[in-house]
């Protein structure tokens, strides 16, 4: 069975030496002090490691199962939501009038990677319900919040999201599903909606999902959707639970992953629903959700590169098999541990490399998003706009390859289920599909934000690697291994903008044929500035005189591996884009 | 439900206009000409798309199953079998003495990639058969030849390779299987083997395994294991079936893809077996196999991404979503297919440049192994030796990234069993990992290819690129979009091998940090290679005044594709090799 150690001490790093939050003017920042957030962190690793992480596998090999419209869970997650619930960790960052703790979303954050590394498909029954939650923060009115907040907080209720129809993923404006409009003000919802993860399960008195739909007479396109509150049970005046609404789960999905979670088809046949936020604004309430829930898709895709690579460390300390080529290195044994092997250490260097890169790639992320909320800072809400693809579809293309090379580390054993890599690359496998494909989140990057400010917020991202390498060229050490190639990378970004500015216009596709190759490019720049902040921290903490000088030399190596290894694909990327339009269009659609 | 066509055409486009095998001078291809290919692809095509495909996801849902000794293949495997078998495709390439049809290793080969992406679970029965078969072809007695082929040949019988170990997988020198002489020459073979394909099941009479053990007061190391033929059941003088030997199945491996496979725990207890070939040498005998059964393998791999292609364009081309940036390409109908978006058609283009590169560059290495063994051709043996590790290596690398690219292409569709795809990831997946870990095939290609023959094999293969660039250089098309870039990755390529003989010897290390960028960088050129040539003949097709213009218009354009957009990552692969081994050999072990 494999195992999960929480990280607490990289993340510790990384908020407290690279990012110094407790130093930042975030609001509610100055009390994110180390011993603070060790604390936080400390206790949610421990539930991870001993209460979720054990139901990773029960999960993944018992499924849910759908009788008489009940989905039962599999053993142990409803006993394993309660502790969950118990803890307050369903409203760690939500208000703190509804019962929640109000912390920023960077705890969230790091508390979030734990909790998927550890079992990613129970943790979207709460990372659902936090998305109706944010949803309902954001757009509801005070009598919704008073209504839904505090039982979802509590965890006696659960959330949902409901988008897709079976004929319409990415295209909304297609929608079917229809709100007639009541004479109390209420909505009957009619339509069928598919993949609704955590959509009915037997864990909670309730679920709130938050559906759209579209208002007859409205415009039928994506100008005419709106959102809808539509609770699994009515709720009563006195807030106590009503009669069942007229809504269901018709079927579970059979998938490649994430079994654990339900993967419903939810029929709603004239249910009772509330307009939340504006008639027809029902796509802007979406997206003012998205940067978050794209964030948190990024990190789920990591998280299970984090333990994945865990595993394939530890069978690599401890399978024996071959000798190192330089000479023994366990003359007693019958044969040295693999990771003697350069090719078996590049495999890991490459999973580990990446892993901490996406952390404090992620956990940086997270600071803008309190930054922009917590601030209403424009400036941070526009940059983490721009990343927010990036996170999910970077790093999510990324998490997967991770898991399938710490699966590769194992050999055979990889391969068979016992084990539990295999998976953590079926479960990373939908981090790259859903909450909009990578190939939708390249669009978004290419088409919408680049664009953004009139340009200006990707000016202000490539002034901010600039300034960075400027500021610390004096550096020797910090200026040869990581500044010098961060240039070269942020060279090469600049160089595909520019193709995109000069060649895009006269044909969009010279631009579209690039976007996934430029969601890469940027990926690696803001991988590459991170690590680049990350060994600026380790070198700092070293000429400091800092004891654990172990722990500040390995990441220097490991960033240094990085940097030489990783980044130098960014050549690749651009000559890609560079190419055009022309081969990737030039056939028939017939010819395929 | 997934669909399968035989893609006949495009293997006569490889076997006649690019490889033109009928005018090779190896034994037996006289008679392959396009008509004679055509009926027995055609034929095999059906069985694969009418009888075994269908049966894909069948075996995948069910598995197999142990009762009692006793393994369950899925419903239907047993007379599909049968239907193979009867159509005489286990001895394709088998001697027509014992039966077989004595083809050569070529059409064996197109028909085994149709076998393969139609159900490479069921396939690997017969796969296995087949290395048995090959194993005693080439070291078996006359007797032993007279005693299993013929049954093996018809089918009634099947075959097992026997080499790992719970200890020792890549390591085999550490093999315990014990191999005790017995007066009647016979021995008695003891121990347990592990990963067994096809090891026990319900569609045969018997099973011959062949099990690598080691004879006590041998070598106790890889200098001391041999080769015995060790059958489920004795065969008495007369080739009827006699007692049960003293083998059995003790227990099936739960894995992530090939269900349909039964992945066998098998227990020798004093198991009666046979020497075949000489003592001592069962690692010989088991390397000669080696090229043939690792091609086989890179096929298996490239095979999973030619269905996965086929499925993702079919998808793009009937989802609607979203409008063509350039303008509706539908407007009769809700939304355009999706195959008008760049991003998609970008999916698409890799994966059909690389299935069609892989298909020519597996045949053409096909052609190397008839060459060399049919005509004992040194230079060709050499040559396929060298190729073998990336064949393996570098094709099913990119045959499960092709898969996963065509999972991709059907966004959520891909991620539910229903639509198969991520059957096709599931079951790619393993040809990484199985017939050595595509990291061993690095290490075989650095550490022992390159230096075959003093070096001489591999500067073969440079003189080979360099005089397919030289003789080709005035057809102007073909220099721009094919030679130029063709060039430039073969310059990379010997980049790095110059740099592996100026870094290697001071410290192996750094030939082996690079070695699994070397196998892709040689892989890309080689697929470089492989698609000049096929541009030159669908060029040549056009001048001559074809008539299918579209097919060979196409075949140029994806081409293009290749050359353009995946052959420029040899840039990369060389400044990773070009870091060395500083980075990657940094850690201390108890710092991963």
């Amino acid at each position: 069975m494999p195992h999960y150690t929480a990280p607490t001490k990289d993340m510790a790093f990384v908020l407290h030496e690279t990012l110094r939050i407790s130093e930042l003017s975030t609001r509610g920042y100055a009390d994110l002090d180390a011993d603070f957030t060790s604390a936080v962190l400390e206790e949610a690793g421990k539930l991870a490691m001993d209460v979720t992480a054990p139901l990773n596998p029960v999960g993944d090999e018992q499924g849910c199962t759908l009788e008489n419209g009940v989905v039962r869970t599999p053993d142990g997650f409803k006993e394993a939501f309660e502790t969950v619930a118990e803890g307050g960790w369903m409203g760690l960052d939500m208000p703190e009038e509804y019962g929640g703790q109000g912390m920023p979303y960077i705890v969230q954050t790091a508390v979030g990677e734990m909790f998927s590394s550890a079992n990613m498909a129970f943790n979207m029954y709460q990372g659902l319900a936090h998305g109706a939650m944010s949803a309902i923060v954001a757009h509801g009115t005070d009598a919704q919040k008073q209504t839904y907040l505090p039982n979802m907080i509590a965890g006696k209720w659960g959330g949902t999201m409901n988008l897709t129809e079976p004929h319409c993923g990415t295209d909304l404006g297609l929608m079917r599903t229809k709100a007639a409009p009541q004479e109390d003000g209420s909505y009957k919802i009619s339509g069928q909606k598919i993949w609704i993860s955590a959509g009915e399960h037997d864990m909670v008195d309730n679920i709130v999902h938050l559906v759209l739909a579209k208002i007859p007479g409205e415009p039928d396109d994506i100008k005419g959707v709106s959102l809808f509150i539509v609770p699994k049970f009515l709720v009563n005046e006195d807030g106590s639970l009503g009669a069942r609404n007229d809504l269901s789960c018709g079927g579970l999905e059979k998938k490649m992953g994430i079994h654990g979670n339900a993967t419903c088809v939810m029929n709603y046949d004239g249910a009772t629903g509330y307009l939340i936020g504006e008639k027809n604004k029902g796509m802007r309430a979406m997206f003012t959700m998205m940067n978050e829930a794209r964030i948190g898709v990024g990190l789920q895709g990591y998280a299970q590169g984090v333990v994945a690579y865990q595993n394939a460390a530890a069978f690599a300390q401890d399978r024996l098999q071959g000798r190192d080529v330089t000479g023994a290195k366990a003359p007693e044994k019958p044969a040295d541990p693999i990771i003697v092997h350069p090719d078996v250490r590049r495999n890991l260097m490459e999973q580990k490399a990446f892993v901490e890169g996406a952390r404090a790639f992620t956990f940086w992320g997270a600071t803008m998003i309190d930054q922009a909320v917590r601030e209403d800072d424009a400036e941070a809400e526009a940059m983490i706009s721009l990343l927010t693809p990036i996170i999910k579809g970077f790093l999510t293309d990324k998490g997967f390859e991770t898991a399938v090379n710490a699966q590769q580390t194992l050999g055979g054993s990889g391969f068979t289920r016992e084990w539990g890599l295999e998976q953590f690359v079926r479960d990373a496998r939908i981090t790259m599909i859903y909450e909009g494909t990578n190939g939708v989140q390249s669009l978004d990057l290419v088409g919408r934000k680049l664009g953004l400010n009139g340009g200006k917020t990707v000016m202000a991202f490539f002034e901010l690697v600039k300034s960075f390498i400027k500021d610390n060229t004096e550096h020797e050490a910090l200026n040869t291994h990581f500044l010098t190639p961060l240039k070269a990378a942020s060279k090469d970004l600049q160089a595909a903008g520019m193709y995109f500015m000069q060649n895009g216009m006269k044909n969009p596709n010279n631009a579209l044929s690039g976007s996934y190759d430029f969601m890469h490019l940027f990926g690696q720049v803001c991988m590459g500035l991170v690590w680049a902040k990350m060994g600026k921290a380790a070198y700092a903490a070293l000429d400091a005189g800092a004891s654990d000088t172990g722990f500040y030399e390995a990441k220097i190596a490991t960033g240094k591996y990085y940097m030489a290894r990783c980044l130098p694909i960014t050549a690749t990327h651009l000559a890609r884009i560079e190419s055009g339009a022309d081969t990737v269009m030039a056939l028939e659609a017939e010819q395929f």
